[in-house]
């Protein structure tokens, strides 16, 4: 066989398994959203029920802050970015959604902190004294803005960023956590990375707000590389303010998942800044560190939390395999390959989506699982619940597709060899 | 065979098994304590460390207020109990515990609000708003006070007592909970169940505090039976203030270990009471049901979690096999048959016994892992953590030590069959 036909050969190989994952992947949002569509809309207050059955059936009618923010996102980023979704139901479910938030996510308006489960009609139940319902609510406020160009949308979203970005930088007595000596002054990653994403959020197209928030940005970044211990040869999801390893379990906790997600959107803001040292970096330290350490070897799939020192978690749910890192890894190995083109992360985008097609995939009622044992086992047979919603299946499943679009497109136009000259490509669908 | 000879085996048979079961559960209390007084004392800061690995190795030494105080209680209880364990080191060591709680469980002393969890040397690293760590911390001083005789240890406990009654029947602003408008005023079973313990605890052998807290535990066991629902058909974990069931989740949740616990709880008191109705009701409702619906049928062991409606509850561990209900089952079982003589009950006692000590039992380190999952294999190889400590296992150990030697003790002395009359009884082993 001639080099040429080889090279040939297989970049038509590449360019099938990366069309049939394109198409697959396609598929899937679409199942899943119909899912949602069909199942979560709740007419009466606006707004979305997320605990749903393995059917879609509602079984609790709570409304969780987090994942109404997050479901209103999605559906705006959907309308905007994907032409088979600008329909109109998504566009009025969403802002049904925006309304409800707007109406009912502050506990006092108006002061900014809001609730983190409101009940069906509004009222709040539960508040959490940290920042992650007032980002979800920014996000869902900037992307109703883009859509329907409404001013007020992004008033709130600017309004709710900085309130946010003063308790994580300057002041954070009004999230309403006590000072109490023993407590370290720690750091989770979350923080910095949501605020991360949120700058993203904002910056998307938007000079003024790049611009505003740019040292924000790199603040984020430096303060999630602080996370990488013990020589580099550790992502930590707890350190000291000074960006020490703090003692005891807290130090030596790990989420393999949540790792990968911090390198996805790391390495998103290296690619904006241009820094390729910081790519490199980022691939290394973010996404083959933890899947290294993370990957079952037993049964595949990723553990949710792991010790730095590789001893028992204490947490009950540590072996489980979750969806949300699953489908994290799927974006951030296929934002890998698509920036450094190494076939090493492809090949790790395909392990990671084959095991997630296979385990967590409802081919009966649609949507995905979201609890598995270490072994693989359905658990939890819900398809949503208090943190499981409308956001990571599609998100996942929308980032892949336009990165696989984007891959092909990149691939030279398919020749068209004389007959007779090279054999039928094989039928290869990694997706099998 | 005559009907003499047959009674007469079964009552051999029937000694011979309980007979082996006292010598079983005695040699694990002995090899659980040990286990706690090698590896779980600290010498410099007084207390206990509670988070230890599989062979004892300390991995945290975070102090868990629930777990000192609980600590402090064992060991007390067991030297005024058991003669053999009426040894000088355990009496230091549980003072030792007491004086670092007296010292540094309070947050801002004087009030009388206690830390979830502190530092080695006692520095608050965070606060619950629940009652739980001051009601250990009650137990530990009056059990203190019950072998030492100062009278410091029982002003302590009578003092928080009275607190933690205020705060559960007159004003529970003291606990720093918001009211929210959308939060059911809710009870969990806990709080009704914690308090029967401490009047139990308190009241032994005092007829002043008995009389004092009398009414209290009437209204306790009534508030515990109103968690009774469904016509009769479920234990729930929460309900309303006014003893009706609760929308959602909240409403569903069942936990049938601690419908076990409360079930012993209310027997106790039943007896005192001698109230022949009560004791029947309980053992129907607060045993047998919570037995029938939460033992697994398929691997054996009791599930964590249950929903009412036969829905996928939504915490993740909700199908675990943990320790502690299993424990709880075993005092339950067999004060059941102790105080009434079933044969069903004592052959409970037998099957969850049985599962027990095949399961959680760790014959090379000592202690009990405290986590399987579903099918039974261990999850977490920890012998100690936030939640798990020198209690549930030792005291379920002594408890079923002194019962079985009661039973023992209340069968008709062995006759002396003339040789040849009667074959030797097969050495019946239950506990294999």
């Amino acid at each position: 066989m001639s080099g040429g036909l080889r090279v040939w050969q297989d970049m038509e190989k590449e360019r099938e398994t990366l069309q049939a994952w394109k198409e697959r992947v396609g598929q899937e949002l679409d199942r899943v959203m119909a899912f949602w569509m069909e199942h979560s809309h709740d007419q009466e207050h606006g707004g979305f029920f997320t605990c749903l059955g393995r059917d879609g059936r509602v079984y609790d009618d709570l409304k969780y802050v987090w994942l109404q923010g997050r479901q209103v996102w999605m559906y705006c980023h959907l309308y905007r970015k994907f032409e088979r979704f600008r329909r109109p139901e998504l566009l009025e479910s969403a802002k049904a959604g925006g309304e409800f938030l707007l109406r009912s996510a502050r506990v006092a308006p108006p002061g900014k902190k809001c609730a983190f489960v409101l009940t069906r009609d509004g009222r709040p139940v539960k508040v959490q004294r940290t920042i992650f319902s007032e980002c979800f609510y920014t996000m869902a406020m900037n992307e109703l803005w883009r859509v329907t160009g409404e001013a007020h949308y992004q008033i709130e979203a600017v309004e709710m960023m900085d309130q946010i970005v003063h308790w994580v930088r300057e002041d954070p007595s009004g999230l309403g956590r006590p000072q109490l000596p023993g407590a370290p002054a720690s750091e989770p990653m979350a923080v910095p990375m949501m605020l991360l994403n949120l700058v993203e959020q904002l910056g998307e197209s938007d000079e003024e707000l790049a611009g505003k928030y740019a040292e924000l940005g790199d603040w984020c970044a430096q303060r999630i590389l602080q996370h990488v211990q013990r020589d580099g040869q550790a992502v930590l999801e707890n350190v000291s303010e000074d960006g020490e390893e703090l003692p005891g379990c807290l130090g030596r906790h790990q989420n393999p998942g949540h790792a990968l997600e911090a390198g996805w959107f790391l390495l998103r803001h290296a690619i904006q800044k241009g820094d390729p040292e910081l790519r490199a970096y980022v691939v290394d330290k973010f996404l083959l560190l933890p899947f290294r350490s993370g990957w079952d070897p037993d049964h595949g799939g990723l553990f949710y939390f792991q010790d730095a020192d590789g001893l028992c978690p204490t947490q009950l749910e540590w072996a489980m395999k979750l969806w949300w890192p699953h489908s994290e890894a799927m974006i951030a190995f296929l934002m890998g390959y698509s920036d450094s083109g190494d076939p090493a992360l492809l090949h790790l985008f395909y392990q990671v989506a084959e095991y997630t097609f296979r385990q967590f995939r409802d081919p009966e009622y649609g949507e995905w699982f979201g609890y598995l044992n270490r072994e693989g086992r359905v658990v939890l047979t819900i398809k949503g619940g208090p943190f499981k919603g409308c956001f990571h299946v599609p998100r996942c499943l929308a980032m892949c597709e336009e990165m696989l679009g984007a891959l092909l497109s990149r691939l030279p136009p398919v020749p068209a060899p004389s007959a007779g000259s090279l054999p039928a490509a094989p039928a290869h669908r990694g997706a099998e």
